[in-house]
């Protein structure tokens, strides 16, 4: 009956994708067995309940598989109906291109761009990890689930991957189970060309376990390896030879990598799967086959798992159900304006964000967080809270090493955990992981990415250092809110905002010095953007600026002029989102706007026209801190000059 | 006295540090004997003829070794002075705090940001393979040249050094030799908490030779498996163990890594290296002893080389220069817009550039290219013209696999051999290799990049796959140009500015079918912008749009009003280039200017204000393409709507 439920997903699959008009066949037809294979023996997962919060995870990181995934859901009994697989790829379907977590809610993690989900896998087996050893009782713990991937060939290429599995290897997460589809092929052909690795050698020098199944179509053989990979005390890689559309008639070439199947190929296949010539057929047979295969296997794993987390609430936590059910909800509300705060006149923002992140680390239980290899750079690494790394899974403080991308990708896979968790580097390398960060805005995971060195007033590194397009860039993002605080009131402001949003944030934070400005204010944060220094009199114009830079023309314009509004603007996006009473109270119309921002002239255009913005517009340059803002027409006086010739 | 020179170049090193008050003293002390042993005993390299074409390249892609860099090329005897190296890190400085090619002219590469010299050096090994293919004569060739890179715990860490090493291994390029500066100590501290892959055996499994030198300080070793490494049919990676900051007071703590060392320490170090108490101390001898040493090593080997350039240039090219010196000159002219061009009405502009690319090609003997795997989906892979792969040298399609990063890393190598290279992904996955990018406007190479699927009207692979803000990221990286052309005309005109340019472009092109537009322009698109669809009558007003959506535009217009001009903008950087007559005619002031184009608000921001931008801004959506548009407002008809709401 295996065969027929395999054969079942794979026309369903085939069916969805011709029925789109679009999709990969090629990866139905190979991975069925393995998808399958993962879904009916090992996964203990429960399908009318799908956040059970100890479940097996299972992450398609070849998201272009995503008909392979739906109909095995589908299969197994998730509320996904006959109708979604036909709207497959339709607009407001659950059955999206590419699956997405908040449009299907049986998909783990939403994946497409290549690696993506099996760095994402990482954190998440990591999370595990340090959940495991958090809820521990008598000798159990209330976590022990394994995480899954299913990874093709370009996953394996992408240098996230290399990264990511780096690390598995390096914490030695022994609840990581990676399957590679390998099938020696890829959208433009043979991987003979491109991808001549030893795999298996390069996972062995990760420090995995590595096993090679050499028929995908082996079940047998397939589910004693996986067996295995249950058991080992090391993370695990499978390699499973199968082949690229397999049955079709373009079997083991790249045409049938992501276009549908021909009719007459549809036909000669489904011949071959032995499965009636209908669109969308279903053996219903099969199907409950495969739900009782589940829940026979997985039912009272499930009871004891709930009984336990019962017990642990009971005994351990004396019925405080508060100090875990934080894992449950991210909606708890933070408010910490309102602590003691003793911040000093003159201090680096980096400074003073240590010391406010470990205030916060000590009263928000899941927020943790590390950096790429910059920690007692950016100031992140806060040495009294101990240290996630290969030795201890009890700390707060996450070595990631040099690998910005995996970074990100991890922290989106804690967070799909209900951690919130925050990584750091400098500004100029938020580039390495964009495509991470573009991940936790789709997700709409609260991540906390934090960018420090945030203007060419880092000097001497040079202009491979010093960010110029990263504010533009970033904010140009959806979904992500971007903050740039001028001083540690701001900071506090938005970490009021950060810690009670679920969506991303960046807080892009100053190396130098700033002084605690008079007229900061926590409440001008909250809404994104506020006058920091009123106009005397008649008002002539209005400057927006942002972090370092406002204390700079809070100066400039009191030795000026006194008709002149400051507006302090910590997160435009939050401007954005007031009413239009408060910003045309801040910015009324008609009144000429200048910005000032040292970065791209992008990062803060459309306030204002082009020619009213004072920015940075090219690379910047190795000096002194004053010769290189002297250089890049950004010093104290050259922005003066600029200002007095913009409103003069 | 090869001890006296290293103890020199590790003197001056830390001098230059000292007197920047910052810098990197860990890897001068550490790495000291290794670079010193490559200048000295095995590159190929003219100090007085830096521009050699067949010298050896050596990449300090652990770019913060800077200081030793320099103080190595100073002692070699290359024109930087004893003041070049006392200015180091300030401003206009030959000596600036990351190398930097277009500062320091005797520097192979900027580098910098972790893995990106390795990735490039790897492009660099590839150029030569296909130069000393191409430049063969008599069962010699031209070039012949290997490529050293010194990278440290961090390059090997990052995502891009596994995907181009995985690349060099694939081509097998065993003209390529990585030094690996193994300390055990990171910036944060130890790499045992971060790094504990099997180095050795990951080179290994991407098919390298591979040799371990167990004290970085036994230069009879080094040299011999240098010297082994020189004679291998294969890539190699020669893992040297060394003490970070090997002398100091600091000695293998990762205090040592990035801080200028006390004076104390300088004090006991100076004893230990038996140099004399003063700074900038120089040992002449030891100095002509390293210049004497490269000459008489190198000085046969460099006549023999020129004296094979003539002897080709007059046997083989029967005295045509110009038929290998548009190698060494990289203004060279280029006029397509005569061409006899033949274009259809309607066709997808990745067909059209299909068609272009391969006349261009055909043409211009130094533009090659590839695709990170998606090339028949962009449509740069040009199956007439032959393929560079694991099987061939001979052609002008690149195979790099799943790797958009060290795609990019590795355009940037071809580009430093003066390689005029195009890569090409879709549009939403340039993120991926955006330091990349950013590395190529840094270097100001010439390098194209081929960015296809520019829309959400991709439709169903869904937001993962829809770029929103890419145009946007673009746009602010300096010294960029963003191309967006509408169709085939436009494209010629692009790409007349993209050939005679020697800065990076990115050309971002529709995957739907565009029509040939009656009044759009190569001209024009030579000013960046210009009026498509001009007004009749008094102006009311004017649109800006690009690409795709110009067509749209165009016919809302024609629809709606007789007294609104469309400019089309293919490219907004040269535009603003243009002088303000000319920008005044296309966007007179004081006349209401909207914009649209599909994606994100900060793409063409600041050209008008926010509240007349029609814009995408949030993800897009998995659909049929009239679905997608319909949903995200951008169908025809939405359009429309809310360019009527803003004009009438």
């Amino acid at each position: 009956m295996d065969i027929e439920v395999i054969n079942n997903i794979k026309s369903l699959g085939i069916d969805m994708i011709n029925e789109a008009g679009s999709g990969h066949p090629g990866i139905v037809l190979s991975a069925a067995p393995i998808v399958y294979s993962i879904y009916s023996n090992h996964l203990n997962i429960n399908p009318s309940d799908k956040n059970w919060f100890n479940r097996d995870r299972f992450i398609m990181s070849a998201g272009h598989g995503s008909a392979l995934l739906y109909a095995t859901l589908f299969m197994s009994g998730y509320h996904l109906t006959l109708d979604d697989l036909k709207s497959f790829r339709h607009i407001n379907s659950k059955t999206p291109g590419h699956p997405e977590i908040n449009v299907t809610p049986e998909v783990e993690c939403s994946t497409g761009p290549l690696g993506q989900g099996l760095a994402t896998a990482v954190g998440i087996a990591l999370g595990e990890k340090i959940l495991s050893n958090k809820f521990k009782y008598s000798s159990k713990s209330l976590f022990n689930f394994k995480t899954y991937v299913l990874v093709g060939d370009g996953d394996l290429m992408e240098g996230i991957s290399y990264e990511a599995c780096s690390l598995a290897g390096t914490w030695n997460l022994n609840n990581l189970i990676i399957l590679y589809d390998s099938n020696d092929m890829s959208l433009d052909g043979s991987t003979s060309y491109t991808f001549k690795e030893d795999v298996i050698k390069r996972f062995k020098s990760f420090g995995f376990k590595t096993y090679k199944v050499k028929n995908g179509n082996d079940l047998r053989k397939l589910n004693f390896v996986i067996n295995l990979a249950k058991r080992s005390n090391k993370p695990v890689f499978i390699e499973i030879k199968t082949k690229l559309g397999y049955g079709s008639i373009l079997e083991n070439t790249n045409k049938v990598h992501g276009c549908p199947l021909t009719s007459d190929d549809i036909n000669q296949l489904k011949i071959k799967l032995n499965i009636p010539n209908e669109p969308f057929y279903v053996n219903e047979k099969a199907k409950s086959y495969m739900q009782n295969k589940i829940a026979n296997r997985v039912n009272s794993i499930y009871i004891n798992s709930n009984n336990a987390y019962k017990e642990y609430v009971d005994k351990v936590l004396n019925g405080n159900k508060e100090l875990i059910n934080y894992l449950f909800n991210s909606n708890i509300k933070r408010d910490i304006i309102n602590y003691n705060w003793q911040f000093t006149n003159k201090q680096a923002l980096r400074d003073t964000n240590q010391y406010i992140l470990k205030t916060i680390i000590n009263n928000v239980p899941n927020f943790i967080g590390g950096s790429s290899d910059v920690g007692t750079s950016t100031k992140t690494y806060i040495p009294e809270l101990g240290d996630i790394n290969c030795n201890s899974m009890d700390g707060a403080n996450i070595w990631f090493g040099v690998r910005e991308h995996s970074m990100g990708a991890i922290l989106n896979g804690l967070a799909l955990l209900n951690f919130r968790p925050f990584g750091s580097t400098f500004l100029a390398f938020s580039d390495y992981l964009k495509p991470s960060i573009r991940m936790s805005a789709l997700m709409n995971l609260p991540v906390t990415y934090i960018f420090t060195h945030d203007s060419i007033n880092i000097g001497s590194d040079g202009p491979t250092h010093q960010p110029i397009e990263q504010l533009a860039s970033l904010r140009s993002i959806p979904n992500l809110n971007v903050f740039r605080p001028c001083d540690a009131k701001e900071l506090i402001g938005c970490y009021q905002i950060i810690l009670n949003s679920n969506n991303p944030s960046c807080l892009v934070l100053s190396r130098g010095e700033v002084n605690l400005l008079e007229s900061s204010s926590v409440s001008g944060t909250l809404k994104g953007g506020y006058t920091i220094l009123p106009e005397q009199g008649k008002l002539r114009g209005i400057i927006v600026t942002t972090g370092s830079d406002v204390e700079i023309v809070i100066n400039i314009v009191n030795e000026i002029s006194n008709d002149i509004r400051v507006v302090s603007m910590p997160c435009r996006e939050i401007f954005d989102m007031q009413d239009d009473n408060y910003k045309n109270s801040i910015l009324p119309k008609g009144v000429k706007i200048v910005v000032v921002e040292s970065g791209s002239k992008y990062g803060l255009s459309g306030i204002t026209t082009m020619d009213n913005i004072i920015s940075i517009d090219s690379f910047g340059k190795s000096g002194t801190k004053d010769e290189v803002l002297d250089y890049m027409n950004f010093s104290y006086e050259k922005i003066k000059e600029r200002i007095i010739k913009l409103f003069m």
